[in-house]
This record gives C-alpha cells, sequence and structure tokens, in this order.
C-alpha cells in the first residue's frame, strides 16, 4: 500500500541521494496528512450537525471515548473507584 | 458528504434522546478515526520503508514540515534570523 | 518578576543583536523550563508515592481534573447528560 | 520533598479509603500544578518583553530548543542532512 515504486526510473541523483525517491516519499506522505486533515475535518462537522440537533459536543466526545474503550471491565473498575475516591473527599 | 440521514426512522427514544441518531453520529465518528490511524499508519510506513533506504526519519519529518509550509518567504526569513541569533550566542 | 535587566552594559553586539540581552532571554527561559520539569518529577513522585499505597494512579489523575474543575454546576450537568447518553446506547 | 507526612493522623476514613490521605495527595498534586502553570507565565511575559525589544517569538523559541539540546554533534549531523534533501528536492 505504501511501497516505493519498483520500476521508477531515478534520474536525479543530487549529493549522492535519489532525489526522485525522496520527493516520492515527502509526495506521499504529504497526501495522506492531507487525507487526514479532511477526516477531522469531516469529524468536526459531524459534531457541529450533532450540536444543531441538540446534543453537546463535549460530552459527546466522552461518550465517544467511552464506546472506543476496548476493555469495558477495567472501565467500570475504574469508575466505581473514582466514585469511592470523589466521595471520600466530597467532591 | 457528513451529513445525517433525513429518511430515517428513529424508533428508539431513551429519556428523550433519539437513540439511533445518537449511535449513528458515535458509529460515524468513530469509523472516521479508524481511517485516520490506518492513514497514520501508512505514513508511519512510508518512514520505515525510508529509513530502510537510506534516509533518516527525524530528517524527513522536518523536511516534510518545510515542504507543507505555505509562506515560503517568510520561513526564509525566520532561517536567516535564527541564524543571526545563533552567531551572536554562539550555538 | 521576568524583567529585562536596566543597567545591563551590554558589551557584545552581533550581527546588530544585543548578543547579552538575547544570551540572557534564553538562560532565564531555559532556568524556568528545569523548574517547570523539577515540578513535573515532583508531581510523578506523588502518584508514585500514592500508587505504592494503594491509590490508582489513573484514576487519581481523573479525581485532580475533578478537582481542578471551577465549575462544578456545569459538570454536574455534563456528568448527568453523559449517563443519559449512555443508557440511550446501552454503554 | 514529596513525601507523605508521617505523624499524621488520618482520622477519616470513607469507603475503605484513608480521606485525610487522599485529600494531601490532591492537593499538593494541584499545588506543584500551580507553580507550573505560574512558571509557563513567567515564560510567556519572557517572550513578551523579548518581542517588545524587537526579537522574534517564533525564532526565539527555536534557538531555545537548539541551545536545551545536549547533544551537538548529532544535531549538526542532522542539520547537515536537511540541506542535503532540501537540495535534493529544491525546498
Amino acid at each position: 500500500m505504501t511501497e516505493f515504486p519498483k520500476d521508477h526510473n531515478e534520474t536525479a541523483n543530487v549529493g549522492g541521494i535519489a532525489a526522485d525517491r525522496l520527493q516520492s516519499i515527502v509526495d506521499r506522505y504529504i497526501r495522506l496528512e492531507e487525507e487526514k486533515k479532511a477526516l477531522a475535518s469531516d469529524q468536526k462537522d459531524i459534531l457541529t450537525e450533532a450540536a444543531s440537533a441538540g446534543f453537546d459536543k463535549k460530552v459527546l466526545r466522552q461518550l465517544i471515548r467511552i464506546v472506543q474503550t476496548k476493555d469495558k471491565d477495567a472501565l467500570e473498575t475504574q469508575e466505581t473507584l473514582l466514585d469511592i475516591y470523589r466521595r471520600a473527599i466530597g467532591v
């Protein structure tokens, strides 16, 4: 998927550096960076639309973090413990 | 692009919350998060392969940041200034 | 507190830059950075000792964030809302 | 420095938790956090005053990072390499 072109005819060689290959590395990396930014923008849109529909953005982010948590048992243990700590110091 | 489904028949309503809609928001957000992670993993692969080809990962990251810089004139001004500062204090 | 020395006799002037002043700025900034690192290390020690005493580090960090929260009413509203969202989608 | 008080008479015990000790842990952690914030604020002041004196904040930050770099030889090698890469792809 992120392979280097194998049949690529590297013409330029600047200062012992395969310039074409370097350019290709940089270009592919930046293209992926731009795709990530587009996805992050889509995520922002989802939250904006959710807010328009009456949902709370901050709470949605907390909810999403919970859904993403793989170890639900560990999560529950932590929540119980947090509750005990909170009651102990009254917050 | 990240629109909410319009003809969606929301059956569940829990505690005054449109549960189906909430589930949909969360699912779409998380799917985008996973796509971002896949892209980040591809970027990591590119750098790993570049390292195998003899390039320096850390320097590649610096190079990529330079290529991504839109205002090249401002960049050049900063580089000149940094050079002056460095010579002034001898580092 | 972070004033520049006023009666400072700047002897060196490299490339139009007041070298002594630049050196002083950098030194004072870095000294503060080191003090911050020492405090962060003290914080780490506190959590390590708390862990030895049987407290859970991760939960302690969550507790500390709650104590630091200024607007306790807003916090409570968010917690109630999160609870509603969680029940709605069953997590 | 970050020791737990040894002669501390823990009176409260809530849900099996030594409440006094927990409160002390949290208080000391937060006090250090506040001290860190004060230092960060002092650092900001230094940069603001430096900017008033004609220095460029962004370039100062880059300079500070260079001064903080322990391995100056590795830094020089990276700078040389970055220069080669830049010339290779013409940025």
